[in-house]
């Protein structure tokens, strides 16, 4: 079943008309006709399945035909992290991360940081794409860019993965379901935001004897999170 | 410190030569000179701190000033795994496994494989950078590709992850610190594939009730089974 997705359909859709793009993908790229089924997503626990009304490659009109809705997961995995300077490796964590069940990404700028931007709109495409592949349900909330100080302020009381001398924790023997994980650039966290944190009641985390590039220590730390839950 | 691999080296080694390309990389590209120390790692447990005594770019010379030996890990973390279509999603693999500690990868030819042929030394390249990356002083043998069934007779009483039914195990629950597991290809294992592991020993995996991409779940049990360890 190929599946579309667009965050504005719901439970009281009847029928819908894909966008252009996928009007064309769906009509001219797989050759779907009238009476084939696609598979509707919308990222918030909604999966239907509809029927093509009207194979129109430029609206091609369905009606939803079936709708299976999932509850929202009972925690909360959020991956804070400051993106790597060679933005595909920042790509593949997202990938593998939605894979696994990440419900939220926020990227950070901390003082340390070679990448000082970025787009989200790739990202939001890489993390739609692996929740169809994996068949998930929910699409992982990925928030802008924000300065490491700011979102301490803002959410006190998480986890915070660096490479100095601490009081090192294990993620899967410390994990509460819910609070952000906090994973440094190449060039780890400045001391002054790692005692940022500390002063906001961030536990530090161990993630291990050896040194892991900052994309696997998000998807390490994403997976030693997930098997606690 | 600059790290330079040769699997020839080992304690006994006093004065080395480096090949011309790395004699190149020390010499013009990092610009070292008589008296600059590097680190030479032979990927077997030895680091040693090595003195460049002749900076010629086509043999420069060095002379081992220092030499740190560990001790081989005491469990074994075997991935064998069907190659993606994809080469990269397979070589982003090798290096996450390799980062966080997997000592032996295989690649296995199954019935279901849509690649069938591979060149291992890429594959190697990139377990030595990551090796160097993560400081691990052990590179994971790799081996060449065979075919499921072979291998599954020659390897009795691993571990198989695929998507049939069956009676299911999570992998940090039953891995014994050393028997193979295996990671079936986009299509899945064949059924006679699966039937062969369980009459050959093998345990059936889940790995979540997700579908994880190949490399995911490669990756995934390789982190699954270092947890236990």
């Amino acid at each position: 079943m190929h599946l579309f997705y667009d965050p504005n359909i719901d439970q009281s859709t009847v029928s819908y008309q894909l966008n252009e793009t996928e009007s064309r993908h769906a009509c001219k790229v797989l050759r779907l006709k009238e009476g084939d089924k696609i598979g509707l997503l919308n990222g918030k626990g909604m999966y239907a399945e509809a029927e093509i009304t009207g194979a129109d490659p430029k609206r091609c009109q369905v009606k939803l035909v079936a709708v299976h809705l999932e509850e929202a997961p009972d925690y909360t995995i959020h991956i804070a992290i400051c993106p790597t300077k060679m933005n595909e490796r920042m790509e593949w964590m997202v990938e593998k991360v939605t894979e696994l069940g990440v419900t939220e990404i926020t990227f950070l700028l901390s003082k340390n940081s070679e990448r000082k931007a970025l787009k989200l709109e790739r990202f939001e495409n890489i993390a739609v794409s692996a929740m169809k592949q994996s068949k998930r349900l929910y699409l992982p909330k990925i928030n802008e860019l924000v300065k490491v100080d700011a979102f301490i302020k803002n959410n006190p009381n998480g986890f915070i993965a660096h490479c100095y001398e601490g009081e090192k924790h294990n993620l899967s023997t410390v994990f509460d379901r819910s609070s952000p994980i906090l994973i440094g650039p190449e060039g780890d966290f400045s001391p002054e935001e790692c005692e940022l944190a500390k002063t906001n009641g961030y536990k530090e985390l161990s993630l291990g004897a050896n040194r892991l590039r900052t994309e696997t220590a998000g998807l390490y730390a994403c997976m030693q999170a997930l098997m606690t839950i």
